[in-house]
């Protein structure tokens, strides 16, 4: 194979703007064959956009039987993510899917089986991965620069959304249409990154989640997180859609040190000595281990989108390991779905997640729904 | 009265500091005219330091009962503060107390009521709220410069204590000796501005303290709560005394803007129009509020523990407002006892807090302590 022919499941915002890299001539050994979409107004407008250069189908069924395709990637609405997946994984596809990998994990555990089963290439588009702030951050702190994790805090509440952005789709913010608010829309980014980059998962999780905080939806729309871990590891995660202007910075803090980041900067306070082989040393009442307060350098823009997307061409054609293998969608959709259930029961929430507790718990809230909308009458944005 | 004569109770490390203002001559209308202390160590401390100028007693009676003093300043370990004050009031002393109140609610309440019926000043050591940057804060709250409050985040881990730390006094860090760790010790001050800045107390609390982190202590020294408001705002605490190098943050962010407070300095985000209207009026899927970055001005150094005697020195003698009211210790005491009673019921504790159940609990981790240590040798420090 010379190059990857992508073909693109539901060709809404995110669909769109892959097809638009695609198209660019920006991504070696890639080239765009095929879309579909459900939607007729969606086909209308991909055959005008693209002029015939790419094949329209109504369905992932028809685009890959037309043998125009190695490789699919998913831009469904969540909920289709690994439905879609499994089922181009049947027809040999290589797979990209756009995040989060699913809304519960149960299903993106049978994703996964058929992933690994299939063997074929399963990639997910955590493109914050390709963020060279926060590969620094994962690569120091795996290489012990600030000791054994401590405490991680992250504020990420700058999701300023209105309520005409909830209103401007049926699905939205609906627990049938998207299966939860900034927990599954906006945050799975950060959720995956808090635990790819410390390389940690929690052992227990207690969360406080607000349903239709200062807007009129059923969904979670602001949250506070704790979690501790297997090391006495604590951390706190708070996320909101209503806060204006929101904050995003994130603090990790070990035994030999802290890093911080904060408006796109990152900043390194490190021990001379590692804070507990001080503390079994000193005799004094008063006295700290010494400090260095480091400013990183800057990393440069992040390749976002077209690096994912190149990475995983390379991954097909010359076997370059994934920035993002799919399977590792489930953690972060994992956190998330222990912040629903721990609020659902108003307990805690222990690790490896009852995934078919939190299902159960799902479907309750889908079946008692007071916004019964439709389904999804546009792609995913 | 031309000048207010003060008496110290308790010449340890807090006791001799408020001496050493006092005799510097930099309050007006103040002079230090006794101390007393249980120990005989700090009484030979105290004469040769005070050369005769000042009288020496066994205890507070004997200093009362001598006549020479006005007021008192209540230095003694926690747990002795409100029977220390309670004792003051009944000879028809003003007191002023170091923080914090005491250590469980219910005591402090019954030296609330002490004060009241004594119609005498009652102040506590809150020095901090003579910082410049909180006061400011409370004012900008006050006057609704961020709108409603709608979420608190303080960070406030830069409290780091080594083992030689707590091994240096025998009732340090223990449930009989002080009551609680780095909540009653370090926190007090935070405690206080947390309620005070923003005028609001928290309707119930979930908190998670770790006890003898890293530490070998039976108190927290690790904690994490999360409160929630009767507007819907939500907080979050953290603190803890292993942490190297610490972090203080505090973050409050409203309906119409966000305050942020780190390395002494404090930053206004505000909002040209308040997001709940803005929101109202908004038909853009995606959109925000206008938002200004204000450097706010530094407000110059804080006049901490000789702030508060002056003030205190001028209620007595000229009726001027209290900066920090006695009565008002109580608040932050109040979220330290639901941050521990939480923790040990491993539950939501509502407030108004169940003062009872709360000295009770404590009672059982006094009864069943494994650091069975003498009582303080040592005044407080």
């Amino acid at each position: 194979m010379s190059q990857v022919r992508y073909g693109i499941i539901g060709i809404g915002n995110m669909g769109s703007g892959h097809a638009s890299i695609l198209t660019s001539g920006k991504i070696n050994g890639a080239v765009l064959t095929a879309v579909c979409d459900e939607f007729e107004s969606k086909r209308d407008w991909a055959k005008e956009h693209f002029g015939g250069s790419v094949a329209v189908f109504e369905n992932a069924d028809a685009m890959i039987d037309s043998g125009l395709v190695d490789a699919v990637i998913v831009a469904t609405p969540h909920y289709g993510h690994p439905s879609e997946a499994i089922a181009a994984f049947a027809k040999g596809m290589h797979v990209l899917i756009e995040k989060p990998a699913g809304v519960y994990a149960k299903q993106v555990r049978e994703m996964n089986d058929a992933a690994a089963a299939s063997g074929r290439k399963f990639g997910i588009v955590y493109n914050q991965r390709m963020n060279p702030l926060y590969k620094k951050l994962r690569e120091l702190i795996a290489s012990g620069e600030i000791g054994e994790v401590r405490r991680i805090n992250w504020i990420i509440t700058n999701w300023y959304r209105t309520q005409a952005y909830y209103d401007s789709g049926t699905w939205r913010a609906t627990w049938a249409g998207e299966g939860g608010g900034v927990l599954i829309n906006q945050c799975p980014h950060q959720l995956d990154l808090w635990q790819w980059t410390t390389g940690m998962m929690p052992t227990r999780m207690r969360a406080f989640c607000q349903f239709g905080k200062h807007r009129d939806i059923e969904v979670e729309n602001d949250v506070t997180a704790y979690a501790e871990y297997a090391n006495g590891a604590t951390a706190v995660f708070i996320t909101s859609t209503s806060d204006a202007p929101g904050t995003n910075r994130l603090e990790v803090s070990g035994s030999r040190g802290k890093i911080v980041i904060e408006e796109e900067r990152m900043t390194l306070y490190r021990l001379r000595e590692d804070e507990a082989e001080f503390n079994a040393r000193n005799k004094e009442s008063f006295a700290s281990p010494e400090v260095w307060k480091i400013e990183l350098p800057a990393s440069g823009p992040s390749p976002e989108h077209a690096g994912i997307l190149q990475n995983f061409t390379d991954a097909v054609l010359l076997g370059t390991p994934l920035a993002a293998p799919g399977e590792e969608g489930i953690h972060g959709l994992t956190l998330s779905n222990a912040m629903h259930l721990s609020t659902w029961l108003d307990d805690w929430v222990d690790l490896p997640l009852d995934e078919a507790l939190h299902e159960a718990e799902l479907n309750k809230r889908i079946a008692t729904s007071k916004f019964k909308r439709a389904q999804p009458v546009e792609a995913k944005r």
